[in-house]
C-alpha cells in the first residue's frame, strides 16, 4: 500500500459530475409528468404573483427588467435580458406563497428554477424535454444539499428556499447550456457566495425577493462560470466556507448530498407536493376533507348545527384564528379556510383579498364551528398532516371525512387534471385575458412534446391592446425619487 | 411608575435616525481631506481593475451592463443602469486587492461605497460634497456594525467588506437621495437579506466579485425602499435575523454600533488607510522603510553585502516567500517586495505582471536579503505592522530605517499629494489615455467642490478613437456559449 494519501475530491466537483453526467434514464413517465405538473403550477402562480405590489414595485425602479433580451416577463409584455427575467419572475412565483413545497428542503423547490430555466431556454433555446431534464437535476442538487444541512439550518435563520435554491438554480441552468464538469463547480463555488436571505424578513415583500434575488443569482453564477470566472470548488467544506459559515462544525452530514443521488429521484418524493390552496399548507388536510364531503354529500348549509375540525396538533399553533381581521390573518385561519371551503365548494386567491374573509354566510359557519387537536394523532405519529372534519346536521346525522397525512398534493395524491386548471386559471387571470389562457394550460400539459421553448413562452406574453404602452399592464413610474432622470430616454449606445 | 415597558426600538431604526439625522457639522476639513483622497484612491485602483478579467469577463454575459443608462463604467465608453455601474466598477475596484482597508471592518471600507454612490449621482445629480458626505455616513455604518461582530465574523468566514459592505452602500445612497427614516430602515433590513460572499473563494476572481455583488445591492436594497417594498426593521436582533444567523447568540455586541457614534468619526480613525504599494499590506512597513532609507541615502547597489529585514512575527507566515514563482506569489514576498523597492526605489502594478518577479537586479539583492521577526517586538506589542531594515555595506558600514507601526496610509501617516499621483498615474493609464490622467486627478482634488458629479464622470469616460467601437476597451463576445442570440438587436421595446 501506498504511504500516500489520495486527496479527496472537492464536494463540488464530485456533486458537478453527477449534475453533468446525470443518467437521463432514469426520468421516468412518472417523473416527466411530476415535474410538468410543478412547472405549470409554477407557471400560474407567478402569473398571478406578477401584478403584486411585490413585482410590480420593481418596474419602478430603473435598471430592473430594462436590459434589452428576449426573455418573457410572465403575463406582461415585457422582454428582457435572462438575468431580469428570472429575478422578476422568481419574485413573481413567490409572492403569494401559493408554489409547491418541500418537507426535506424546508421551502419551496420549484420557484428558484423554473424563472431562470425559461428566461435561460427563451435566450438559448431549448426543448420543452431538456428543459424538463434540467428541472429535475435541479430538484435533485437543491434537495440533496438540503438532506445534508437541515434542519440546522433552517431553524437557524435561513431562507433555504433563497440559500438552497441558489443551488439548484444554477445546477439547471448550467445542465440546460451543457456547462463541463470544471465550470459547473466553478458555477456552484460562486453560488455559494451568492447565497443569502434571512427568515427575520417573512411576512414582508422581501421573503418573495429572496426567491428572485436567488434565481438571477443562480443564473449569473452560470454565466460567469462560462464567461471564465474561477472560483475555489471546494468551497462547500472549506473552513471559512459554505457549510462552516452558515450551519457552522457538526451541524452538517456532507454525505447525505451523495447517498443514494437520483436513486430514486428527489422529484419522485413524496415529502413534497403543490398547493392545492392559497392559503398556509397547514389548513389544507381539513380544508381537503371538507371539499370531498361537500362534493359527496348534498348539505343544505341551513341544516348544519355544528362543524368539528380535529387535525394533528402541530398544524394549529399558528392556524387556530377564529377571528381573522385581515387576508393575511385569513390565510392563517383554518376556522374561515374550512368555513369557506364549505360555503364556496372551493378556496380561491379571491378569498383572501379585500373583505371576502368578512363574508356574511362564511361567518355563519365560522361561528358553528370549532377546532382542535385530534385526539388519535400521537405527537410523533406519520400523521403530522393528518385531519377529520364532521359536520353534525340539525337533525342529529353526523357526516364525517378523515385524511391520515397530506403533505401537499404530490405523488401519493396528485391533483386531477380539473383540480390543476381550476387552479391555474384563478391564477392566471390576474394577469392575461380569460380567452388566452386554455391554450396556453394546454400547451403547458405537453410541455415535454415541445420542440422549442420559445413557441411555450410565446403564450405567457400579455399582448398589447391597441392604446396601451408595449411594456404592458405594469406602470413605469420613474418620477418618485430625487430629481431622477428617465434613463430610458437617455441611452446612447443601445439601437 | 407605569407598568408598561417601553417596546425597544429596531436596531435597524435606530441605526436609521442617525443616518438619515446625520450631523454634518461633525465633518470638518480633515474629514473631507481624508475621504476625498480614499475616494480618489478608489476611482485609481478601479481604473487599474477594468481591464481585468474577472472585469472583461463581466461583459461577456448577456445582460450585465446592457441596461440603458447614464452611469458612466470607469475607463471605457459605457453607460448603463447605476445598478450594473455599481456592480461592474464594485468589481474593478477590488480587483487588484490595491484598495484601501479597515483593521476593524476586516475588510476595504471604501469600495463597497464609491462605485454605487458615483453611479447614483450620476442618475440623480449630486454635489460633490453631498457624495463625500455620504460616503462618510456609509463609512460610519459599515465600520460601527463591524464593530459589533468582529472579529467572530470575519473569522467564521464571512467576507466582511461584502457581508458588512452592504449596508455601507445602502447607508451611503439612501443618504445621497434622502431617503426618510422609515425607508432607510428599510433599506438596510433588506441589504441584511442580501448579504453575501465566503472567504473560501479568496484568492479567485469571486472575491472581487463580491464586492460588486454587495455595491449592487446595497443599492438595489435602497431603490427598492423607494419603490414601496416593506422588510422587517428589527432584521438584525431577530432570532432569525443577521446577527443570530450570521454570528449566533453571544458572539456580537449591538451596543457596539451606536456607542460614540461619529464621535470621532471613523473616518477620522487610525485604524484604517490606503495601500501604497500593490502587494500585501503586510510588506508595506518594510518596503516603505526601504523606499525611505533608498530615497535619504546614496546606494550603490553593487556596494551591498547584505540586507535585512525584521518584522512583528504575525506578518511573516503569510509573507516569508523567498522564491516566489508567480505574480501572485510575489505579492506576497516580503523578500521580493522589499527588493523591488531596494532596485527600483518603487513598487508598482508592473513590478506584478509577466516575469517581472524574475527580474535579475532584483534576484541579486534576494539572494543577498533575508527576512525573520524582529526580536524587540513582542506578541502582544503595539507594534504589529512594525519593520526595521539594515543595509550592510561591502565597507562595513550599516545603513537602517524602523517604523514601530503602519497600518496602511492614513491619518498618522498621509500619502503626500505626489505619492497619490504617482499610485493613481500607475493605476489609471490602464484604462485611460496617459494624457487624460492628470485633468482627471486634478478635478478630484477639490472634489468637494464639484456642483454636479456629472461633470467630474466625464473625465472618466473613455473616449472612443475613430474606428473603435463605443463599448470603448472591452470585448463583447456573444458567441461563446450554446447557440447564443445576440439580444443586443433584438431587443423589442427599447427605442
Amino acid at each position: 500500500m501506498s504511504d500516500k494519501a489520495i486527496a479527496p475530491q472537492a464536494l463540488l466537483t464530485r456533486l458537478a459530475e453527477l449534475i453533468c453526467e446525470f443518467d437521463t434514464s432514469k426520468i421516468n413517465d412518472q417523473a416527466i409528468s411530476l415535474s410538468r405538473t410543478a412547472i405549470i403550477d409554477t407557471i400560474g402562480v407567478t402569473l398571478a404573483g406578477v401584478t403584486e405590489p411585490c413585482v410590480t414595485n420593481l418596474f419602478k425602479v430603473l435598471g430592473v427588467g430594462t436590459a434589452p433580451g428576449v426573455s418573457t416577463v410572465f403575463g406582461t409584455a415585457i422582454k428582457t435580458s435572462a438575468l431580469d427575467a428570472s429575478f422578476i419572475n422568481g419574485v413573481g412565483s413567490h409572492a403569494h406563497d401559493y408554489d409547491d413545497f418541500s418537507q426535506p428542503m424546508g421551502g419551496h423547490q420549484s420557484a428558484p428554477l423554473v424563472a431562470p430555466l425559461f428566461a435561460l431556454a427563451e435566450e438559448r433555446g431549448a426543448t420543452g424535454l431538456k428543459l424538463i431534464q434540467a428541472y429535475i437535476v435541479g430538484i435533485e442538487t437543491e434537495i440533496r444539499i438540503a438532506r445534508a444541512v437541515n434542519f440546522y439550518h433552517y431553524d437557524k435563520g435561513w431562507h433555504p428556499t433563497a440559500t438552497l435554491g441558489v443551488f439548484g438554480a444554477a445546477a439547471a441552468c448550467g445542465y440546460l447550456i451543457g456547462l463541463d464538469k470544471q465550470k459547473m463547480a466553478i458555477a456552484l463555488a460562486i453560488a455559494a457566495s451568492f447565497a443569502s436571505g434571512l427568515k427575520s424578513n417573512f411576512g414582508t415583500m422581501v421573503k418573495p425577493l429572496h426567491v428572485g434575488q436567488c434565481a438571477r443569482n443562480g443564473l449569473l453564477a452560470v454565466l460567469l462560470a462560462e464567461s471564465g470566472y474561477d472560483a475555489n470548488p471546494a468551497t462547500l467544506e472549506h473552513k471559512q466556507g459554505f457549510l462552516n459559515a452558515f450551519n457552522g462544525p457538526g451541524n452538517f452530514n456532507a454525505d447525505l448530498m451523495f447517498e443514494n443521488w437520483a436513486n430514486p429521484l428527489e422529484v419522485l418524493s413524496s415529502e413534497m407536493g403543490l398547493k392545492q390552496f392559497p392559503c398556509c399548507g397547514s389548513t389544507h388536510p381539513p380544508v381537503t376533507m371538507m371539499l370531498k364531503l361537500r362534493k359527496e354529500e348534498a348539505i343544505d348549509l341551513k341544516e348544519i348545527a355544528k362543524v368539528d375540525v380535529l387535525v394533528h396538533k402541530r398544524r394549529l399553533p399558528h392556524t387556530n384564528n377564529p377571528n381573522p381581521q385581515t387576508p393575511l390573518e385569513a390565510k392563517f385561519s383554518v376556522q374561515y379556510a374550512v368555513a369557506r371551503a364549505l360555503v364556496s365548494g372551493a378556496v380561491r386567491l379571491g378569498d383572501f383579498e379585500g373583505e371576502a374573509h368578512f363574508d356574511a354566510d362564511v361567518r355563519d359557519i365560522m361561528a358553528k364551528l370549532s377546532a382542535g387537536p385530534h385526539p388519535d394523532m400521537a405527537d410523533d405519529s406519520p400523521e403530522q398532516f393528518g385531519a377529520e372534519v364532521s359536520i353534525t346536521l340539525k337533525n342529529g346525522q353526523v357526516l364525517r371525512r378523515k385524511i391520515s397525512n397530506l403533505v401537499g398534493r404530490g405523488i401519493t395524491y396528485p391533483m386531477t387534471s380539473d383540480e390543476m386548471w381550476e387552479k391555474f386559471n384563478d391564477c392566471a387571470k390576474a394577469a392575461l385575458p380569460r380567452a388566452d389562457i386554455p391554450p396556453l394550460f394546454e400547451r403547458l400539459e405537453t410541455l415535454e412534446k415541445a420542440t422549442d421553448i420559445r413557441a411555450v413562452a410565446k403564450l405567457l406574453v400579455k399582448r398589447a391592446l391597441p392604446g396601451q404602452a408595449n411594456r404592458g399592464a405594469t406602470h413605469i413610474d420613474t418620477s418618485g425619487g430625487g430629481n431622477g432622470t428617465n434613463v430610458l430616454q437617455e441611452t446612447s449606445w443601445v439601437p
